[in-house]
C-alpha cells in the first residue's frame, strides 16, 4: 500500500489516531512466540540490512542530558523514508533501588508525513539488539572457529549476549564471571535448557584465559580496567559492551593498543567508547564497511580484534523496523490514541468543542 | 514523597513499569472539566514561573530532521529534576491529504531515575502552550489598553491564540483573516459562545489596520510576506507564530527593521524565526528577562513590538509539568506498560523466562 493509500483507508476507518503500542508484556508474548534465538538472528539481519547501506542514514550524535547520577539520551535516525527514535536512560545508581540501570522506549515514524507509526518498549528490545550487533560483529570478526566466550558482568545483558552468540556464531560455550556471584548463578539458572555450556570461572583469569571472545558488560559509571594487557592473548576477539559512556571505560589502555579497533560510529565512539582512551585520530574501522567488503575484518589468527560498541541510533531503527513487521504480521499490541485527528485538520480546536467543552 | 519513597511505594504496589499514558481523548476530557480558558490560564503560569528561572534550564537546540515534505524535531530540556522533550512534525502538505500539519507528543521524566514519569499526546497541549506563550508575551509587550486582535491565518491554532488573548490581556475583539474563507468561518462557528466580538476581514488590510495586535499564524513553509511595511503602524504589537523554521516566513524584512524584537531562545530563533532575515547580530531581546524585570518591555506607545515566536522545549516542559499535576490530581489517564520491572535489575531475562519463553 501507498502511504497516500495507507491513510487514506485509516481515515476511511476512522483510525488516523491511534499508534500501535507494544508493551513489556507485548514483547514478552513476542519472544514466547518467536523463541529469542530466531528473533535475535532476525533482528541481527535487520541490523546488517542497514549497515550495508550505512550512507543512506542521517548520523547525528545523540542528544545526551548529564546529571551527577546517570545519563537521558536521544538517539534519531532516518533513511529518509522511516525515522526512529529511541530515548534512553542509564543510571548506575539505580541498581542500589530496586530500579532498572537502562530502560528505554522508541518510536518510528514516518518521514512523509511526520506521523508516529508505532511506539515501542525497548528495555527488551535494546538488550536484544545489543546482543545481535555484538554477534554480529564477531562473526566478522572473531576467529571462524571460535567456540569458547567469556562473559565478564553478568547483569541484564549477559544472557542476551550469550545467545545472540549461541545463534549466529560458532560459540557454544560461556564462561560467566562477576564480582557478585548471584548475578552469575542467575545466569546459569536463566540459560538452563538453552543448547549452550555455561559454566562460572572463580576469577576473571579463569573465565578469559583461552576464550576466543570475551564479552565485558558491566555496570559501573567509571574508568575501570576490568581486563589488563596481561589478559589479552592472540587472536582473542574482545567485545566491549559495558563502555559506552564519557567517563566509563572497561578495558586498560594498553589493550586498545594492541587491537584492532572496529566501531559503529567513529564520532560518537570516539566520545563514548573504550577509544576515549586513545588519540582522537587512533585509527579505527567502522564495522560497517567490512560488514559491505570495503575494508578488512581480521587480518591474521593472531590480531586481537576488539568490536568497541557503544550503540548507535540505526541499531535501533533496525529492531523497530523489525518490530514493525512483526506487528504488521499479528503480534499483540495496544492501538494507544496517540494523534489529534480532527474531521478537518485545521478544525483542531473543532474538535475539542464537539467533544463537549463549553465556554469558560 | 521523596523519589526513593515514591518507587519504594511504587514497586510494593508491583506498578513500576507503569507509566501515565495522556491520549487526545483525555485531553479532551481535562479541557471539558477544567474548561479552555482555565487551562490556558494555568499552562501559562507554568510557563512564566518556568521563564523566570531560564538559567536553571539546559537549554539545547531542537534536533530536527529535514525532508523535502516536513521536519521532525525532538526538543528536550531538563531543570535538574524533570526532563522532557517533545516529538514534533511540521509537514504542510499533510494539510491536501487530510492529515495534521503538526502533530506531538512529549514525555516527562525524572532525571534522579531517567524513568519516564509522564507520556502525553502533544497536538492539543503545543496548540494550549503556544497560545499561552504568545498571550504572556502580549501581555508584556503589547499597549495595555489593547483591545482589538487582528488573526492572520486561520487554521488550527487561530482559536486558541484568540482564547488565550481573551483570557490574558485586555483583547476582546478577533478580526480573521485567511486566503480560504472556509477557516475563518470555522473559526467564527467555533468561538460561539465565548465572550469574545469575532468578525471575519475581507481583506489582510481590512483585519490590522488599527488593530492593536496582529497576530501571523499561516502555515505555508515557504519565505511569505504575510505583512508588508505599510500595514503596520506605530504601536502595534506583532505576534508572529507562523515562521517558525529556516526558510518559514511571515513578515517583510522591513517590518522587522522598524521593530523591538523579542524572542524565546535567540540561537534557535536566529535559525528558525522571522529573524533569520535579520544579520546575525541584529539586536534581540529575550522575553524571559522581560518578565524578570531584567529588560525593558515596551519603549512607548510608538514602539511596534514583535514577539518572534517559534516554539521552545521549555515550553513544552512546563505544559507537561502542568499536566502532571492534573494527572496526580486525578485527571483520566490510562496507565501503560512501558517499563520493564524484573524483581531484580538485573534479571531481565529471568523476566522474559519467567514469562513462559521457551528455549529455542
Amino acid at each position: 500500500m501507498t502511504n497516500p493509500e495507507h491513510y487514506a483507508a485509516a481515515r476511511a476507518a476512522g483510525r488516523l489516531n491511534l499508534v500501535p503500542f507494544v508493551s513489556v508484556d507485548h514483547m514478552m508474548a513476542l519472544l514466547r512466540a518467536e523463541g529469542v534465538g530466531r528473533a535475535l538472528e532476525e533482528i541481527a539481519a535487520h541490523v546488517e540490512a542497514d549497515f550495508l547501506r550505512w550512507p543512506d542514514f542521517e548520523k547525528t550524535p545523540r542528544l545526551a542530558s548529564h546529571s551527577l547520577e546517570g545519563v537521558i539520551e536521544l538517539m534519531p535516525t532516518t533513511d529518509g523514508r522511516d525515522y526512529a527514535f529511541k530515548y534512553v536512560n542509564g543510571h548506575p545508581k539505580n541498581l542500589r533501588d530496586g530500579l532498572q540501570t537502562v530502560t528505554a522506549f522508541g518510536v518510528l515514524a514516518d518521514v512523509a508525513t511526520g506521523y508516529p507509526a508505532l511506539l515501542s518498549e525497548m528495555t527488551i528490545l535494546t538488550a536484544l539488539r545489543t546482543a545481535a550487533v555484538s554477534a554480529l560483529a564477531a562473526r566478522a570478526l572473531a576467529r571462524p572457529e571460535s567456540r569458547v566466550m567469556a562473559v565478564v558482568g553478568n547483569g541484564a545483558q549477559a544472557e542476551f549476549q550469550i545467545l545472540a552468540f549461541r545463534r549466529l556464531t560458532g560459540v557454544r560455550e560461556a564462561r560467566l564471571f562477576d564480582l557478585d556471584p548471584w548475578a552469575s548463578e542467575k545466569c546459569l539458572r536463566n540459560l538452563a535448557g538453552f543448547d549452550i555450556r555455561a559454566t562460572v570461572a572463580r576469577t576473571i583469569e579463569e573465565a578469559v584465559e583461552g576464550a576466543d571472545v570475551i564479552t565485558t558488560v558491566t555496570a559501573d559509571k567509571s574508568r575501570a580496567a576490568i581486563l589488563t594487557d596481561n589478559m589479552v592473548g592472540a587472536g582473542q576477539h574482545l567485545n566491549a559492551v559495558g563502555g559506552d559512556c564519557p567517563g566509563k571505560t572497561e578495558l586498560h589502555p594498553d589493550i586498545l593498543r594492541r587491537a584492532d579497533i572496529f566501531v559503529e560510529h567513529p564520532e560518537q565512539t570516539r566520545i563514548e567508547g573504550e577509544i576515549q582512551q586513545l588519540a582522537p585520530d587512533h585509527p579505527v574501522t567502522e564495522l560497517w564497511r567490512v560488514l559491505a567488503g570495503q575494508a578488512p575484518g581480521r587480518r591474521s589468527r593472531e590480531a586481537i580484534t576488539l568490536f568497541d560498541s557503544v550503540g548507535f541510533a540505526i541499531e535501533d531503527f533496525s529492531a523497530l523496523r523489525w518490530l514493525r513487521g512483526k506487528v504488521a504480521a499479528g503480534a499483540p499490541c495496544l492501538q494507544i490514541d496517540l494523534l489529534a485527528d480532527p474531521d478537518e485538520p485545521r478544525d483542531l480546536f473543532g474538535m475539542v468543542r464537539r467533544a463537549g467543552l463549553q465556554p469558560d
